[in-house]
């Protein structure tokens, strides 16, 4: 499946080649310097990664040297579609046409922006995605999924818009806090549990601090995510998979944001969705006890309890009703049925999933007075 | 290519079938029937449609008695962004999901933004199209192209998303005034150049006011836009004829929309691009001489004439600058090369542009009075 070229492995996610490796920016170079004369580059980011990952950038791909750079705030917030409208405005002014090309620089809100945006610009122009989180390099960079937030639900507008190429150059993670390396870290986990034992087990003992001990963990995660889109780009049957965790992840992380009293990450409302959702394989009998156990613990060891009260319950799986994944007003969650094996499209009513969060509500409490006194 | 079945003629543009004649509704109503239990549908019409047609879509379609109705305001300013975030709220608050379907019912501009709004509602959700105007059933609504207008320039953003089948109802036409039915004439007309001579003259001299003498130049109309998207549906070669007459066409749309003085309808803005870019393709080799004032004559007879000014002109080029088909700064025509036939991507500068307006000027300062005076 991957292939090593020389400090680069190569691998195919559904429409779209992935890159990744010291050398992946290299390539990138090489790609650009073969487009034909008079193509336009354009570099999206963030406030933070056009700072930190810019110069590095450019330094590796001197092709975009006059490319023109666009900024937008960085989190969630910049996947709105004004902003979406001002770099159409943007384009259009600066004389990007169908040959120019959009350069996403930054984390998965960045690609997830970028990719929409090149994808509905006049009918679509090409992609390039450049993951500078960990998150972006296992996961949202890959697969071809672009999208933007609405009405308060995660996703809810967006394309299925392949990048020309996703190009990982793993130093960029020398640029990230803790908080956001454990971001990424819950895509990682839930590829380990819902297709790999052996990866869960590895990333579950992997020092976060090493990013050369995480560089083998980031290439398998990559590619499982690369496996999963290719077996089913359009998200027909087995890239629902993936969704493990985030049926109750996403309203999580929807809820958070509208009532803006404080912000989870994607990763982090991942890892609570992924103990709730454990939880459910459990109780609805796909899942042992003690496996359950042991993906609880690990979680709540990594992430810090969110103490949610019953009538944010309510609301969280109102905001359930509206996800994409949700056909026909039943939910329908990927559960576990082994550590590394998952099953998906099983329906779960509303009470359960509220039992769920409860489940979670209990763990958080109880988890939250320990951390203090161990602080 | 066109095969009968009962009273509808059904082919295939590119990505999805067309169906054509009095029993297009009831084959609608058939394949809706066989859709899951529970799929939701809605159906996107504006003001003037909703009132004209919605009733005989209805008496032909029960499947969709239930459905909730969205309404715009018609004409071409509800090709807007702001329109489509309105159109996602309506279909997440109303409990649209991944397997709803979006009806579109009327005109260009309508399943122009309706293709749009369904292809990027939860990543793609599907959609119907029924054409009421006689630009929607000879092209709008074949092809899978869809589109809204942004910063002044039309179709700045879209998708190319095919409808799951287009129904084409001709007794629709009935709702329909003259200046209407002319709208889609000059796509008719355009058919005819581009590709079937025989075709140019029978519409050339077909009744208008007799809907029995249209319904096979709509039928054939709609079978040349089918065959050439299928040759081509991404638009990377062969579809490029379709822009005959719309380079200049688009640009000068664009300009009455923003200059707000008059408002041009799409078909008389490409027929006076048709008047532009034949005197082009004579102009620059391509096109006999009295071929040229053969098409001229019938287009200044069919539409009436509009007097741009000098300033005018230099706008309508710097608009030609962010068109779509305008590749890396230099302009790119579709020319005749005869009556039935025409070469796309000819290189044409901007004064050339600029000398096709003068020339349109001419004849139309010439035809206003004579008009009048007829009148």
């Amino acid at each position: 499946m991957a292939k090593a070229r020389g400090q680069v492995d190569e691998f195919v996610a559904g429409d779209h080649p992935v890159f990744v490796g010291v050398g992946a920016l290299a390539m990138l170079q090489r790609s650009l310097g073969q487009s034909g004369h008079g193509v336009k580059y354009f570099v999206l980011g963030d406030d933070i990664t056009l700072a930190a990952c810019l110069p590095e950038l450019l330094a590796h791909v001197p092709a975009l040297a006059n490319a023109p750079t666009i900024e937008v705030h960085h989190g969630e917030r910049s996947k709105d579609l004004e902003v979406c409208s001002n770099l159409w405005n943007y384009l259009v002014e600066n004389g990007a046409d169908r040959s120019s090309v959009l350069v996403c620089l930054g984390g998965g809100v960045i690609t997830d922006l970028g990719g929409f945006v090149a994808g509905a610009y006049m009918r679509g122009i090409r992609s390039v995605h450049v993951p500078t989180s960990l998150m972006g390099m296992v996961d949202a960079a890959i697969g071809g999924k672009s999208a933007i937030d609405l009405a308060g639900v995660k996703n809810l507008v967006g394309l299925f818009a392949p990048p020309v190429g996703t190009y990982v150059h793993p130093p960029f993670l020398r640029t990230l806090g803790k908080r956001e390396l454990l971001n990424g870290v819950a895509e990682m986990i839930k590829h380990g549990l819902i297709r790999d034992a052996a990866h869960w087990n590895a990333v579950r003992r992997a020092p976060l601090h090493d990013l050369d001990a995480l560089l083998p963990l980031i290439l398998r995660s990559a590619a499982i995510k690369a496996e999963v889109v290719t077996e089913d780009p359009r998200e027909s049957g087995p890239r629902k998979l993936l969704n493990f965790g985030h049926t109750i992840g996403h309203a999580l992380e929807a809820y958070t944001l509208e009532s803006q009293k404080r912000s989870l990450l994607h990763g982090e409302a991942v890892a609570i969705g992924m103990i709730c959702e454990s939880w459910l394989s459990w109780r609805l009998g796909h899942f042992d006890r003690d496996k359950m156990d042991a993906v609880q613990e690990h979680l709540l060891g990594l992430y810090p309890p969110v103490v949610l009260q019953d009538t944010d319950h309510h609301r969280v799986v109102e905001l359930m009703r509206s996800d994409k994944k949700n056909r026909e007003g039943v939910f329908h969650f990927t559960l576990l049925t082994d550590i590394g094996a998952a099953v998906t499209d099983v329906p779960v009513t509303a009470a359960q999933a509220s039992s769920a969060l409860d489940h979670y509500r209990l763990l958080a409490v109880d988890a939250r007075p320990r951390n203090r006194n161990e602080a």
